[in-house]
């Protein structure tokens, strides 16, 4: 049994509950949040000087409040970990041992993600400390992978493109759309298979499009519709790399 | 009954054809093709003089090759269509009775997309051909719309957004982590969920990540990572956009 104390209850903290909750192989002790929390049943505290003892303490607060939060912890030489994509190993207190458990995933209040599908990544400064993570983490989803602090930066630059950028890029099309009064549920078939595609084939294997056969009358059609939007500036850097890639 | 000639088959024919075959209501009476096509029991024909007669002549070749096709026919005053998302009604040849029938979807010869599931834009001059069209629609689809040529040349630059460039970006990402040897399935379950949420909420709310939420050290340090790739630009473009959105 790993007992685990969560400290965060936001996005992230509130599925890792759920999903650590379902897992019979994981206690959780106590939930730390600067409000109280309501409908569950673990014990609570709002206040960090009265954590309890936990194998593992698992910051899930915004970014620029982990090493706030690290930093007034309690305890010593306790496990303690984040879950940012974002921030390195290093901006946690040195006090304690450090290191990460990050699901792969963009989380929302009100959709369930099956966390059994989520890549977790971890890292530890101290290699028993590794394994407990690891070990957490198969409790949890079929995928487990050390990643280091370094790769870590660039699998959640990678996740910038194929998550927020992509949901801009689903806006512009509902903006594009609903300005001439377009439903913009005619494009959501078109979404679903745009991302089931790179399932089994690499995306450069099924890039198609006007850019891609260089179809520049298409292009000017699409530029002349975009004048005076702040989208035909996009739409001409994406050409571009679709069509120079590397080169550029 | 509804007797279709289909003419041309590129991954939008061959899937059209798969789709009729399996309507109980819609007979392929001819396939004309540039090459002959292997295991159809469809009579052929390579030869636009020997087309027989129908209800409907779909054009489904590559844009370029549409007015020319329309315009070899042999007939008059048939009811003639073609399938593309980005050229307009006008394209074709005058002498028949010109339609358009274009399914809202990306086709690859080796995947299977549901056909019942995709949108189908009709127009027609005529308004007992729209009619026609509209059957043939709702034969092989849920959904069928009628979009004039102006709206579906905006569809065709939103699907753009939403499948051309949105595979481009999965396609940068995966070079981003295929640089540092990071595997790019980590990312898969990232782009299903991406895809995924918008199936109940618009865009707009579940836009997250550092641009959204103005995360310049996050934004800083991604753009250090893509210094001297082309795809800093693309970073600078889209963060822009999502924190401007309309009034850059």
């Amino acid at each position: 049994m790993i007992n685990v104390i969560l400290l965060g209850f936001g996005n992230v903290g509130h599925h890792l509950y759920k999903a650590m909750e379902a897992s019979a192989g994981i206690a959780i002790v106590q939930i730390y949040n600067r409000s109280s929390i309501k409908d569950i049943t673990i014990p609570q505290t709002q206040d960090l000087s009265k954590l309890a003892k936990a194998d593992v303490y698992i910051i899930a607060v915004p970014d620029d409040s982990i090493a706030t939060v690290s930093e007034e912890l309690p305890m010593r030489n306790a496990l303690v970990v984040h879950t940012s994509g974002g921030v390195s190993l290093n901006t946690l207190s040195e006090k304690n041992r450090r290191g990460i458990f990050y699901p792969l995933q963009t989380f929302s209040k009100n959709t369930d993600v099956p966390f059994n599908t989520i890549p977790i990544c971890v890292e530890a400064e101290q290699e028993h400390d590794l394994e407990l993570l690891e070990s957490l983490g198969f409790l949890l989803s079929e995928t487990v992978v050390e990643i280091s602090s370094e790769e870590r930066a660039t699998l959640h630059l990678a996740a910038v493109f194929v998550n927020n950028f992509t949901n801009h890029l689903y806006q512009i099309a509902a903006d594009i759309t609903s300005e001439k009064n377009i439903n913009f549920e005619l494009l959501k078939p078109l979404v679903t298979e745009t991302a089931r595609k790179i399932e089994s084939l690499p995306p450069s294997e099924v890039q198609t499009g006007p850019a891609k056969r260089k179809d520049q009358k298409t292009i000017e059609k699409h530029l002349k519709l975009l004048e005076g939007t702040p989208y035909r500036s996009i739409y001409q850097a994406l050409t571009n790399s679709i069509q120079h890639g590397k080169k550029l």
